[in-house]
């Protein structure tokens, strides 16, 4: 799949000179970030913002690596076949009309051309691919996602729309979040969830995959790749239609692999994939991984300028089988009101310095596997230069180091310190539990 | 306790011109918004911030209904004992030093001086009081909050600090979520959580309580008071020490209600109140029946541009009891590829007309309880003129409708829309779903 995600040159067929025309969007987003290569394909057009346009895939000037098309259902087919003539290895269908309008007759066709052809198909009925590492934004989203290494392969182009949407926004908490690969699936009439479990496992730019998915069609295949996908990088799982409500939503998925959604949940996790709840979850857990990495132990030091922030964290993570023993430092480097249990509470006063030496004497990476750092901001709080300590500290620290920065007005700068510096941030102590729980079932320390 | 947070005149007992002293924080928030006139209590200066400064509670030119302490916890006995000579009901003791710090016997004192001489206390250890609606901050939190509906009762002043600084934000999820009081109790000396929930109960400006609470002294009269506040309005409880490892953090509460976060849930809920698991859960559910109530019924329709957060949304609603019967409208006003079952999918393509047509058509008044409309950013969405036509048809319909705007950077003005227009918003299905849970559990529907 290389070639589908790092071609040297792509085509778009049916690409439009009107604006609000899918095939108009994904041109656009193709010349403004793709550094090779970018032929329209449009009988129609002489030119097309300020490329000359083909009439056919089989006219280009060059062999193209990628199709993207975007033209009429009942002409797709013909041009899958035009592509495997011109030697064009993947094309990523965007047109709808197909299998979910009722049109299986006009998918089973494309699906034997493309066959025929040797063509692999991504779609039909997709948003499309992006290769955020390399500007390759091959979709019809109005954003590209920022680079990074967290893959997002998908059954629905809409969740992918906010997605990006999400973490292209500068929002404090997703500075530094990116991605690698988004996949929109559409109906996956060719390439499905198993292929591209296969290929990111291999993918030296994705270090965490999170999976949308409906219903798979081969089970097995799907769990073998998942397998294997999991067994080198986390692989999240978010489950549309767990319910028998939900799966109604879904349709009849004919071929599906059965079951309710504890059934799911058993099969992912038996594999080794990370089975989450929902959505923000999904991307909580994301997140953590991707920048942090698992914990080295279900232990974890809790360090707290707030009893009661301390204390909603304890229970958090207790309730989700997280051990809290108590540090072996020296309580003297704190004043004496301090507790120096776990949580290690600063206290309200606390400023900066009194977090380093509380991180620097109880945080002992062969006590610990994850440290939990909680601030509110009260009279003399510092969150930036707090945020600052942190990140000094995770350098000596092994495992994943989370911020709990909890507020939004005074802490937002101080959040922005923590994420640019790699250190994950949440905005309360339940949400960062709940994501170390799942990092934590991935690495089976816990 | 009329007097206590509508008081005609406030003295700050250590007002203090040192800008990092706690004294100087409170005088500075109380000049800054409070109409009445804010007397200086500070034997050693004349002048402070332009007010002249009184030698003791005793000599100033006018009887005060609120003295704001902040002076060293051996003189506050002595300084209750000087405001019940003249005439103060009420003092807010923000000085710490009392039993949190193994003081007991001078807790015992200032209790019993207070007694003696007719003076209610808040505190000791705590940081202060706020009457947001007729901005009275009698705190040394940083902000204040923004005037609202909601009051919360803490015993972590810290957490009170996070919530003031969360909701003052501006953030777009925020906006229009306001706050009556705010009360932080510190160790309870005196008044307590059923003394707050007993006032709360009959207060015109609180339609909703959030109590974070770790313990309580007196379990039946705080059940009787939660009982009776419940009957009214919402009482959400966030309990710290749910779990033997927090309780451990929250350390031995002597006389508290014994049990687990068990034993706690099911007498909350036995008495009507809403017991929830996280911070930000709390204050979801605090928003929604803050600004739309509860549902009038277990059934809620959904209406949704993306297949995929519609079934996110249907499993999380059918997982928390909720049933989602279909639509009776007229499909034929929709195009024939949307789904009107529920959820109604008025597909990717659908702009603001076609969100307002499918409300107006499906969502029944007589048939639900509730709407959830979810929008993701698609290439022709409109997420402004969706809200605002969302917005218009809140007005017909008796229970909540819920905006699920999923994504940030571009959706972000259509929250702010919902939200000014007094339609809660979520970042996620299972968000909203979880919120909607405890509003209808509270009103029985569920």
């Amino acid at each position: 799949m290389k070639r589908l995600f790092y071609p040297e040159a792509v085509a778009v067929v049916g690409a439009s000179r009107d604006p609000s025309k899918v095939g108009h969007g994904i041109f656009r987003n193709l010349l403004r970030d793709f550094d090779g290569p970018v032929y329209p394909v449009n009988p129609h057009a002489d030119e097309l913002l300020g490329r000359r346009c083909y009439p056919s895939l089989l006219e280009l000037p060059e062999r193209v690596d990628l199709a993207v098309i975007a033209v009429p259902a009942r002409v797709v087919p013909e041009v899958v076949r035009e592509a495997g003539e011109a030697g064009v290895p993947y094309c990523v269908v965007i047109s709808a009309g197909f299998s979910e309008a009722g049109n299986e007759d006009l998918e089973r066709e494309l699906v034997r051309t493309a066959r025929k052809v040797g063509v692999r198909l991504v779609g039909p009925n997709c948003l499309g691919i992006i290769n955020a590492r390399i500007g390759l934004n091959a979709s019809f989203a109005a954003e590209s996602p920022p680079p990074g290494n967290i893959a997002f392969v998908t059954q629905s182009g809409a969740l992918a729309t906010s997605v990006i949407d999400w973490f292209s926004s500068g929002d404090v908490g997703t500075v530094g979040v990116g991605f690698s690969k988004f996949v929109s699936l559409g109906n996956a009439a060719d390439l499905d969830f198993p292929d591209f479990l296969e290929y990111l496992a291999e993918d030296d730019d994705t270090d965490v995959v999170v999976l949308y998915l409906e219903g798979v069609k081969d089970g097995p295949r799907f769990l073998d790749a998942l397998s294997e996908c999991a067994g080198r990088k986390p692989v999240i799982v978010l489950k549309g239609g767990r319910t028998e409500a939900g799966a109604e939503a879904v349709g009849t998925h004919t071929g599906s692999l059965a079951g309710s959604g504890e059934v799911y949940e058993g099969l992912v996790e038996g594999e080794g994939g990370i089975f989450v709840g929902g959505f923000e979850e999904a991307f909580d857990a994301a997140k953590l991984l991707a920048k942090a990495g698992p914990p080295t132990s279900d232990r974890v030091l809790i360090v707290t300028n707030a009893g009661g922030g301390g204390i909603l964290a304890t229970d958090a993570l207790h309730e989700l089988g997280f051990e809290l023993p108590e540090p072996a430092g020296d309580p003297s480097v704190l004043p004496p009101e301090a507790a120096t249990g776990n949580p290690v509470d600063v206290l309200g006063d606390a400023d900066a310095e009194r977090y380093r030496v509380a991180l620097e004497e109880f945080a002992d990476p062969d006590r610990y596997g994850a440290v939990m750092v909680i601030l509110t901001p009260q009279s003399v709080t510092e969150p930036v230069k707090t945020a600052r300590a942190v990140v000094e500290f995770v350098e000596e620290f092994p495992g994943p180091v989370i911020g709990v920065w909890m507020g939004r007005h005074s802490v937002a700068l101080g959040i922005r310190v923590l994420e640019e510096g790699g250190v994950p941030t949440f905005p309360s102590p339940e949400r960062a539990a709940r994501a170390l729980y799942h990092a934590a079932r991935w690495a089976e320390v816990l």
